[in-house]
């Protein structure tokens, strides 16, 4: 039997078009955020807003969270301890959210002794993906809970892959696949500099790459976008690519696992944020590597 | 009209099927080698061994050099002044060596005051690679002499990829391309240390990266390698990762490129050498991350 | 006048014998701890126990705290609200913790809502240092303030920095200190690795180094102690300074500074806890050197 | 007995006040430099000038040499074998060059081979420091040859440290010695970005540190310099300081010894070249530091 009453908390720019998607296919969406206005689309779409986090909740129900943050997370849930009595011994709570496994974890906890049962399912993709349906979903928790929100998810997107039972390792997953899409981002714009300092055109020194070794989305996109300076209208910012480095950098001292590239990342993102690129697209961070080699950068306007 | 006779200097893991391949092609081959014994194999398949450099070159014809570094290459190019005169005007040296573009750009130099015409074609693949002729080549040099062995390295390998007038750029070129090989290496090694602490299958993960985003023959590969701890039987020595590290670090400095993540690079090779790992396959590095880790690495035997 | 009668919560290796001179200088101290047990011998030199950390505030009077952590210094002033109350307008909060700005910033907020005055004099010192009075203190907050707490402090140590109004400056103060002594630390155990693997005999260059350039108690005292490898019987323990290196990191970030020698300690330290060494003393990141460099550290057996 | 009569070959900005003070203590100095403006001063003071590097060579003297570089040495002594035949059995040549161990070393085997003893004492000082005689050096090689040349540096500067036979040593001495200092510089850079970012005053903090742990000559001549952004008139050039850290980075791989900090200020002089600061001062890498923290930094003007 299908759920077809879901329940949806914090609707940031990554979770509207799920639930544009969810109502596309006949899905009834409670859904609460902070602010109102980002979601009047969805509104007159036919989404319900609802003021507080306990009206998203639906008995026994399965309720989403794609909240920003550890912070975010952890003072709504901690803040609104009925969720937990509402969702019940019956009710799921699926966490969309880029948070640490530490917080995770937290939560699954209190799930455990207050009431309703917790998986995560990470987004792999960002808006514009998710938009076209192409995201995947990374999952953990227990397997029932899973065969249960495995539908839904996929109607909306392009895929599911399934870790294990414990949720955190959901998040710990995310965290790994992240660190490796900014390191190859790193190592690029550290090449092409290189590259170019060389006398190489990049443009070539690209097909090279991406069209044998490195033929792969994650070149092929992400090094065409760098090599076109697609730095200054965002697909994901700089201030969230920073966000999660330090999940990163957090988790994995927390592990005790010496991530060298990590901290290369972490102070490159850094000096990113102290320059003022809060804005830009995390990709800008090739902007700091070129000035580093002495290359000024062409202003945006 | 096409060269049926070519000279090798420089014949080592890497050039041997390349020759036998040539030799397979219908082709002529002069070999010298400072060492003769790996060499009774193509010998005894019709390659002529020469005693000194200078008798495998032959007069305004094609001469190949593999040599396995800068301090073989101008040396051998220093003591043997020879070579530039009997390749005359008309001669081609083409130079498939892993070297610094500094000291491809001095044997150009000399090129252009003694003799001979001077390109770069730079192999990209390892001898298992090249046995199967699925290795390419990254060019660079006056467009006149690549025309001319390109149809040659057509026919005994994957594809060509040309760069431009100046030879070195081809050496710079293929400087970046392994040095984003080995940069995904080692931000594998973290992210499946890193997932392995935190529960995750590494397997899995891997399954999910390689599906995906990095669905390329690189994390493909040299993922699964590393899963299944392939690093004690090399398909590349450790020993000449450290020796292309070094030349991107140095090529880096030369061209005022600070590169973080090459400098990561060459303290994990410094340290898989200290500890006395030379002869595993450079993915080896892979256990010094764990070990960092405190993941006691087991024993070889 | 003179303040003879002091509240003192968190009563660690480090605060113990600073209770212990202010007892030998006549004053009468309130003592919280969350364990009683390593406070008898102070408890029968005439320190008064209290059960909770209410008890130990003194209306209108000076109370220290030196918590171990923020987790814990917030922990405590989040359950214990009274504690403002019963500081009330003319009482000082004295807080000689190492903790991070941001922590000690929300603490100074809370007591200008709650009640009761802030300052910050943190201990520059190990808990040996403090036994012989030769500890100094970083002090920031209002004048009035540290000019009352000034002679309590001067009384049992051997002298006081002042830096500002903003309590949180001294915190950031004592950050960067401890971040410059480690960073002495990693350079040393560097620098006396690579000397010693060129033959150099490190105690002649120790002597070189620490009677010239570097002749101050840093150098002095530290080198000596690496390379008699006093790594066993921890003066600072490694987890502690895993801890302070995880504050500056986080206070980096905070207020947007890379910095990458932060970045390296971060790493080493998060090594050695993977290696165990979690009770080792802080030095004890020079293993770790020389491990990296294939020299197989010892035994402490 | 004591020797008189000195050559020196390579008198650049360091050499030229050791020529002056020698000249004052009434030796016989001839001298040798690529370009001979440089040393009018000296040639009016009594020194000889000799057009060619054998002929500052004393038949059975002591020869000193003060060149840049390991280039410049390996192509001195390679072009002038005569050199050795003419310093003879019982010739000295007194290598002072910051030049890496690998190049000292061959130097000394052709002292074996062809003619004269050999033994190293590396400078530690700037030229205003020399100018003053407040120079050291750190002196490797046979004790009878040191003995000999002792007193005549002694003669000219403040004190002299010994080795070991081997004049390698020495200069690895050296290295590891300005390695401290430039990773001194960084981690007070550093410190001072982060103290000033919390709103610590720069100079109170300088106090602190200076008075204290690090009350030094280092950390207070440097420290003061770097607060005062004595960046502009350099006492000893960014390009210098470069080139140390090269020799550093490189004799570290040659003995398989990872140094991350030293790493880290390879790209840090790397960035600062880079920016076009070869003849700043070496201390001007904290304005890479700053600049990465955002800190616009005042141009020179």
């Amino acid at each position: 039997m299908q759920e077809k009453k879901l329940g949806f908390i914090g609707v940031g720019q990554l979770a509207q078009p799920m639930v544009k998607h969810l109502l596309d296919q006949g899905y009834e969406v409670l859904v609460h955020n902070r602010r109102r206005d980002p979601l009047e689309k969805l509104i007159s779409k036919g989404a319900v807003y609802c003021q507080s986090p306990e009206d998203a909740v639906i008995e026994g129900g399965i309720m989403f969270n794609c909240l920003p943050d550890d912070t975010a997370l952890l003072s709504v849930f901690h803040a609104h301890g009925t969720i937990f009595r509402k969702l019940g011994d019956k009710g799921l709570h699926v966490s969309l959210a880029t948070i640490s496994p530490q917080a995770s974890k937290i939560v699954h906890e209190r799930h455990k002794t207050l009431g309703g049962n917790y998986c995560v399912a990470t987004v792999m993709g960002r808006p514009d993906v998710v938009e076209n349906k192409r995201q995947f979903y990374i999952m953990a928790g227990e397997s029932d809970q899973l065969d249960r929100v495995r539908p839904v998810l996929e109607s909306i997107g392009g895929g599911v892959f399934t870790l294990g039972e414990k949720p955190e390792i959901a998040n710990a997953a995310k965290l790994s696949f992240n660190f490796l899409i900014a390191s190859a981002i790193e190592s690029m714009a550290e090449a092409f500099t290189f590259a170019r300092k060389n006398g190489v055109d990049v443009n070539q020194f690209y097909s090279m790459i991406s069209e044998t070794l490195f033929a792969c989305p994650l070149y092929k996109n992400y090094g065409k976008a760098i090599i076109y300076r697609q730095f200054y209208e965002p697909l994901f910012k700089m201030a969230l690519g920073a966000k999660d480095m330090n999940l990163v950098s957090s988790a994995a001292k927390e592990c005790r696992t010496p991530m060298r590239v990590a901290s290369v990342l972490q102070d490159r993102f850094t000096a990113s944020l102290a320059k003022g690129r809060d804005n830009y697209d995390w990709l800008g961070i090739a902007l700091d590597v070129e000035e580093e080699a002495g290359i000024v950068s062409e202003s945006q306007g």
